[in-house]
């Protein structure tokens, strides 16, 4: 398939996503969330020559919730390797992200780092290691990093109110407390996990923070910087394309077929192996809590491109 | 990655299983599965240029199983299109391949067509078309276009003792029937699903079988005969890719990183979309019913070949 | 509590209950059930002199349904003892009268004998000793010597439109033989199961026949002819109380407190140990499955007459 | 059944049990639970006209746990009369005792109020009204009048351990706070909840708090103060019945059948209505968390007495 202009493609993207009526329900269970604009759009592609097409909102920031789940994952794996997983599954959870039946099936186990109960666990064990202020501190220079861009910043209000309001946050943290898989106070876990999903980035930086999953674990195109292990680095993105969005993970890849992680604010990060990182931003949410149209306009890019991970014209 | 000699390839990992003692339990549910010796081994490679490479018994028949329900899938969509999600879903399990509570929660749709409450399904919307004896007439004879080979037979003997002893497809039969997405009489339905599943073939015989799905739906490299559309073709490795492990999905996603289906028999076909097709055989089985020496051998494979789709050197 | 005219009750129950609007929905899975008339409605009780007390359509028949596992259960604990309960629970359910989810949890063993599950296992340990005519003769002796009265007959063609649409109790019993807790063929069993609840009875005679409860195990008031033991009947009375409707049990003990058991077709048996052997029958049912007038005609019963199991006053 | 002479059955009861080996497993999850011998038993049983007969430890106090959800629900029925049902079912949970996977399906609503999560919501109708203090006064009040006993008290050091270890309650209510059925913080009604199963009571103190639901609503046999009404009485009574031994409530009626409450701590407060209201202690527990030898104990007292709900020589 010969490589389109990426910045008609992002275009007729952006034109084509403004027509549907169908633009999903934006999540209101916190009123940093709940004001968001359902108007929104944004759209960023970084190829795997650092070049950069953008579209709508590109610059906007907004809150990338679940989708800071794979860099915290990523940090963790570097502090504590592949111990991590005797703590956290790495199977679909085939049920929604908040979930408490798995664990009690599967004794405080909860299926994947993806899901909300996983990344409470990756947590915890970040704060094996590290007080709460570290563990910001050190992820804040990771985003930088993966960036180039210092100007990142965690939303304190979105943490303060999902602080607020997350009560089943804290039933999955104490349930998996009371088996022994969560080691810290739940208070001390949350008020870390809270604050590592309150992270506002725009589609530009987003994007920028995939080249390192794009490029084999180099932090960019062009550079011979590492940030993780090329293995590693392909161990992710198969988690993204299992667990990335949650009980509609299996709709995205017939769909879209490549490595992805939704937010509940609306935003998804995905990545073409070896050819692009992408980010996405369309406020309104799906049943499954994947945002509508950032979907559709993953499968038209696809379609435009040919790049899902199950091409066969390589 | 430069591309190994795929011979020395294929002997080198035949060796390497070969000196492993954890070689899994061999089903032992009907005789002519219990009466298989754990010690066989197989492997076919088939590239895109149509060279093969084998190891082991990969001339011996097997009963492939559930790899079949690749077949059976890809032959229905051919008959009834998309129409068929409408009975049948698309997301991981999260469950045992032969749960039957998921069916109570989701009021009899399957979660996916590789699972046998999806694939009992399958087989009874080919029967909202055609006779028992048509059904498998056309599989035969896709089985011998898709393979080039026209000595594949279903193996009478096993496809009864399934009949004998299948009590739980029979449950899952009759609950889908019960919400009205069985249509069939159910002796009528598993008459076709347990010959379906009662396909014997060689890893040579079923590597040649999962061309069409490593070349875009063509027939065979080099060849201009279609099987089946391309976009079709992504979406069905997309569904192996999530769904051909059954609760072992996302394990052979991160371990292997290529779309693949399992049998109880031991066999695993995987595909490197564009780059081959492969067959593997291994009869022992892991807690997850998926071939344990199999799942080992494809790991391998990716590590010596780099051929996982979330390789980023592309 | 003084003990009131039991005919003023029972007439007065009547002339409340026909004032009622809310009458619930008639069963309509099977044309004999759904062609009954939601007024219908008859009370009959028989006290422990043997006074027998009735009201409306008190001598027509209908089908009793799932109150004959009450009569197959101690059909089948006479022949098998307490050896039964290997195979059969003693818990209340927790979830509706057909559900398969449990099943799974606990391995094939139905939590108890008054959900299907649980009679069609009554039914196979039968189908241990006896051929299913002798079975269905066994029964119908039974329950001629129960009532005294030999016109009782099972519907041959509510026993056929139950085989013709049972695909929900073949879910459950093929199951259960998966896991090697049915021995009989299923279509043997379920033979059997679905001439069990096919009995047509009426409010007088279902009322005679729980005449052995109310009396410890004698046939009626006022004979030394055994049933069953004093302690047998305690125990059968029991799990009515905890069992017999569904997952309705809760409300029924709580509002009527009385061992009662429940049909689809709008009956219900009532038992105030010592004192009474009640039938109601409002074909109409609730959301749990239960009569829906029957339960308040006897909630009412109960209050007019002090004859709670919890009563205080003795 | 001729009355036999309760103090001698008592003293055989206890010989008996001193006899048997299985003595079940002392509940270990705090030190002062723990650090209990398993070779304590005491019983106690006051008759309908206040005579009380003893064995064992019957004036040893020991912690009462579970068994307070009786009275908290009581007082907090005085407190709000039946709206409190709005917020708690009346079923048989049909799972243990401290399950969360019920919650998820039935949104936030517990089953009844003698799991946990039911007595969680009971504390939360208290705090609708009253601060924590004036709760555990109005309680310890309470208690002592329906006792006659004022030297009853709250244990703070276990109410402290269950505090401090109570992660399983935490997400109970937490996820029941999600639902908006938890109205206040989860640590003021933990605090409540925590401190209400901590109330330390003999077996003589148990069963003379019992004397209420004997006697109607009455307080004491040969008094005229009333409690509760009858009608209550007799409600709380089917409660007990259906859901006072969490998943073994089954077991319970079939067995002994009569009302009654379990506790960790091995106590068992049984009611015999219009006849006697007894208290068992034996620390060890079977499988479901009910006191082992403490349920043998009553059973063998019903066979002696032959005082079941369901007996039929009345």
């Amino acid at each position: 398939m010969k490589q389109p202009d990426l910045q008609i493609v992002v275009d007729q993207i952006a034109d084509e996503m403004a027509q549907q009526s169908e633009r999903g329900v934006v999540a209101d269970y916190i009123p940093t969330l709940a004001s968001v604009s359902p108007s929104h759009f944004g759209m960023t592609i970084i190829d795997h020559d650092g070049n950069c097409y953008m579209s709508g909102d590109a610059d906007v920031a907004f809150s990338i919730q679940s989708i800071s789940k794979v860099f915290s994952l990523t940090m963790a794996l570097g502090f504590v390797g592949d111990g991590l997983w005797s703590r956290v599954g790495r199977e679909p959870s085939g049920s929604a992200f908040n979930s408490i039946v798995q664990l009690e099936w599967e004794q405080g186990i909860p299926r994947n780092p993806f899901i909300n109960a996983g990344a409470i666990v990756v947590a915890d064990i970040l704060l094996g290691r590290y007080e709460p202020r570290e563990i910001l501190g050190e992820f804040l220079r990771f985003m930088h990093t993966v960036t180039g861009d210092d100007t990142i910043t965690i939303d304190e209000a979105v943490a303060k109110s999902e602080n607020e309001t997350g009560f089943r946050n804290r039933a999955l943290a104490n349930y998996m407390r009371a088996y022994g898989n969560i080691e810290n106070t739940v208070e001390r876990n949350l008020g870390v996990y809270f604050h590592l999903c309150s992270l506002s980035m725009s589609c530009h930086q987003l994007a920028s923070a995939g080249r390192y999953l794009m490029c084999g674990g180099r932090r960019a195109p062009g550079t011979s910087d590492t940030i993780i292990s090329q293995q590693r680095a392909k161990r992710i993105l198969a988690l993204m394309m299992m667990c990335g969005h949650y009980d509609g993970s299996g709709e995205f890849a017939y769909r879209v077929g490549l490595p992805g992680k939704s937010g509940v604010g609306g935003g998804i990060l995905a990545i073409a192996p070896g050819i692009a990182s992408i980010a996405v931003w369309f406020p309104g949410l799906n049943s499954q809590g994947n945002s509508q149209l950032g979907s559709n306009a993953l499968e038209r890019l696809v379609e435009l491109t040919g790049w899902s991970v199950f091409r066969t014209d390589q």
